[in-house]
Formats: structure tokens, C-alpha cells, sequence
């Protein structure tokens, strides 16, 4: 028997509710710093770790549409732990209903070990819908997670995916898991690679690096604002990195660190590589 | 007799390049500390009155559309000089042609002088090609230039036109004829105001609210670049301005210079309210 749509709806609400309240309480014990404000959009700031976190709980509805969905965003103080922003998403509009979902890693400095930590852990999360759904799903990243005015990628993709609606009796609550899992996957894909990083010594060369790329976060952060329905742009705009530089013009030198990282984003099969890489 | 397409094509170039060599000299001369770079983006980095200031020629055309602007970004050092955003136009569809103008002032402190002054010589500028032009014009530009996700003014207006196409046998002379006037105007319109206050005194907190206040432009000229012709955008990303700050949920102290910015920001009759404010 299919939830009726009010309990779909309240059964939503208590899977990105827990998922919020659990994510929160992880970071708030990672970081130690500062703590995150409470309501529907929660802020971390200025703490040890975090510059800037938000873990956003939205919903909008009108007569013909309903969506609510879950908005991570993360901004470490450090220039060697990267950026992370996550949505999960469920959409009701007429008959039809379907989940999204969407993660992605913004590192300053490329870490092989980091990608594929990362890669492999969203691939185990998808493989336990459809060993076929990870492939998709990490190519729709790489599609997405891209500047297309400066045709690059902002960072080292992750997955994404816009229309999940799982077919069969179960298949709602097939997706409403899939979702709630999705949720809980931010912390093991994350939190190893920031506990890594988290304390490598850095200077301000790093620190303006850091800045530049935040330019980058910001301009795909208000590109896809700009299309996205108000509720949402507001807990983008919550989430906008507290300080950012523009360098125009500005290359790295040839063979540094920074320049590397251009090379690094190229999508690769990262999950795959990882015994080649890691061993 | 109308110019051919070609011929208008090659009038509108000239009118833009030498709009873009004068108004790139005046700047120069006025700030001393750095000089702009040549070419068809033209930047001033880091001098002595500007942070950052873009002077940009662009053109884009396919069989169907041909266009060509000239857009001007001012990002000052001193917080109590206002930024300046102005783009000219010219663009071709088909049969059609038309010319497209804006100008926008966007200031971190409220000085009604340098309001009324700015809007005083647009308006001056706009009766020159027909009396009733500059309300309608100003009226557009107060509903173009708001932030619609915060429902607030980004500055306090100026000019905007987006389909001027003069009727009758001299129709696009007189167009092309406005335009190079509206370039011309950029700086009686606005070096008067840098004059004036590129000297004051500030300090830390003025600095902050200013990087603060940047952070609004980001946001307007991103989300009008994610709309725009892909040329266009490189000019957008150009010119944002070099460092920047979101502070999630700040409110200025209420009854501070900076609280007074907001209703400082809501548009009035600047223009018509000259001889009161200033006299």
C-alpha cells in the first residue's frame, strides 16, 4: 500500500528533520569552536573548523507543487580541507512525485587518497539501490558541477540525480530510504577527510588561494540560485562562504600546487581507481 | 537615407572605442596609482582611487543576432565613494535594431548630494532626446536594479532602457547619437562624487560594511550574468569586485550610518528633489 500524500509528505518532514538534527550534532562535536544556531536554516560561524556551515532544512508549496529538501554546505578555515555541498530533495507536482539528491567535494589542493575516500563512499551508498545508479548519477555530477561561463568543473564532482522515483509497490519508500541514506552518507564521505586535513600547517598563500576558489564556489552557488525557487535562494545566500576574493586575470604559477589543482578536477573514475591509488 | 547594416555595424564600433579610449584616459588620470591594461577588457588593479575598475568593449553575433556594448564596473577603495555600474548597447535581430542603455549608482554610505547630482545629469542626458524619457527610464531602473530573492535596492537607481529604437528617417542616428552621449555622461555623472569623497577618512568598520555591501553587487551582477550572452559574462566576472565579504544574518546597529543605508536606498525623485536637497 502506497503512504497516502499527506503521510508522504509528514514522512519526508521526519526523515529531513532526524537527518538535520544528527548532521548537526556531528559537526557541532567536530568542530568544538562554535555550535550551530537552531531553526530551519542552521548556522555554524566562525568556528574552529568551519568558517561557515549551513545545514538547511526548505519547503515550498503551492496548489500544483511540493518540494522540501535538506541543503549542506560546509566552508572549513583551513585551505587543505575542501568544500562540501549536499541537497537531498523530495518533489510532489500533480500524480507525480521523485527525489534528488546532489553532493559534491571543492577541494583547494588536490589529495588522490581524499577523491577517492570520497568517490567510494557515495558509490556504496548508491550500490545499494541499483549497482547501475552510481555510473549515472556520478556522470550527472560531472555534467552539472561545471562553470559553464568559464568551462571548468568547481570541484571533483560527486553525484547527482533529478528524478529518482523508484517503480513497484515500495517504490516510494524505496526512494524515501534511499533518501534518509543519502543524508547519513554526508558524514562518513566528509568527516575522515576533515579530521586528515584539518590540521596542516598553512600560510597566506594558501589561505588566498583559498579565497580565489571560493570566488568560484560563489559564482556556481548564485548561477544555480538564480534558477532555483526563492525558498531555496534563500539558503543559498545563508551559505555563501563569509570571505572571498576575485583575482582578475590571475593564473598560478606554472608547476605549483595551485596549478595543479586545474588537472585534479578533471572528472576521472575516481571510486574505481582507488586500489591503484590509496594501495 | 538609413545606414546599411554594415555601415552601422562600423558606426557603432567607432562610437564605442572611442568611448571606451576617453572615458579610460579620465580614469587614468584621475586615479595616479595604476593604469589600465589595453585591450577589449580593460582593467585598473589595485590603484590608488580604484580597487578595481573594468572598461569593457564586447560583441557577440550569429546569423540571427548581432550586439555590441560597452559596460563600465567601478569598484572604489575608499568606502565612502559609491560603486558605479553603467552598460551601453547595441544590438540586431532579423530586421530589428534597437539600442539599450543603464547606469546605476551603488554607494555604502547615503549622501544626497551625490544622489541628486548623479541623477540631476542623467536626467539632463535623457531630455535631450525627448522630455518624457528620463521618468520612464528612471522608473525602469528602480525596477530593475533590486536584489528580487531580498527584495531590496542594490543602489539608488539610475537610468535603464531596453528596446529604444527612435522612430522616423533619422531614427538610428538619433539612437547611436544618444548612445555616445550616454557614454559621455559616465563621467560628469559620477567623477564629481569621487572627488568629493575620495579623501574622507575611515577605517576598519567602514572597510567591513563596504566588503559587506560588495557582496550585493556579486550577487546582482551574477545573477544577471547567469541570464546573459556567454561574452557577456566574461565581462561580468571581470569586473567583480577583488575582495568580499557575506555575513550571514548581519544587521547593521540600528540608527548607524550603515542602518541608514536601507531606506536611503528606497527610490525617490532625486532629480526633482535637487533644488530641496541640496540647496
Amino acid at each position: 500500500m502506497l503512504p497516502g500524500e499527506d503521510d508522504r509528505r509528514d514522512a519526508v518532514k521526519a526523515i529531513l528533520s532526524s537527518g538535520q538534527r544528527e548532521l548537526v550534532a556531528e559537526l557541532d562535536r567536530l568542530d568544538g569552536g562554535a555550535r550551530f544556531g537552531r531553526g530551519r536554516v542552521q548556522l555554524l560561524e566562525d568556528g574552529d573548523v568551519f568558517e561557515r556551515a549551513a545545514v538547511a532544512v526548505t519547503s515550498a508549496a503551492d496548489s500544483d507543487f511540493f518540494t522540501s529538501g535538506l541543503s549542506v554546505v560546509l566552508h572549513p578555515r583551513n585551505p587543505w580541507v575542501p568544500a562540501l555541498r549536499a541537497s537531498f530533495r523530495y518533489c510532489e507536482s500533480g500524480d507525480a512525485w521523485w527525489f534528488e539528491g546532489a553532493a559534491e567535494l571543492l577541494p583547494c589542493y588536490g589529495f588522490a587518497e581524499d577523491a577517492a575516500h570520497f568517490h567510494r563512499v557515495l558509490k556504496n551508498h548508491c550500490d545499494t539501490l541499483d549497482p547501475a545508479f552510481h555510473a549515472q548519477a556520478k556522470r550527472a555530477a560531472d555534467d552539472r558541477f561545471r562553470l559553464p561561463h568559464r568551462a571548468e568543473p568547481h570541484g571533483i564532482g560527486g553525484i547527482a540525480f533529478d528524478h529518482l522515483s523508484p517503480s513497484g509497490p515500495h517504490g516510494w519508500r524505496r526512494g524515501a530510504a534511499f533518501t534518509a541514506a543519502g543524508i547519513a552518507t554526508i558524514a562518513p564521505a566528509y568527516l575522515p577527510i576533515v579530521r586528515r586535513r584539518r590540521d596542516l600547517a598553512h600560510g597566506e598563500r594558501e589561505r588566498q588561494w583559498q579565497l580565489h576558489r571560493r570566488g568560484r564556489f560563489v559564482e556556481s552557488a548564485l548561477f544555480h540560485a538564480a534558477s532555483a525557487p526563492r525558498d531555496d535562494a534563500e539558503a543559498v545566500l545563508a551559505a555563501l562562504p563569509p570571505l572571498v576574493r576575485w583575482d582578475a586575470g590571475f593564473t598560478p604559477e606554472p608547476g605549483s600546487p595551485e596549478a595543479e589543482l586545474a588537472s585534479f578536477l578533471v572528472p576521472r573514475d575516481w571510486a574505481g581507481e582507488t586500489a591503484a591509488v590509496v594501495g
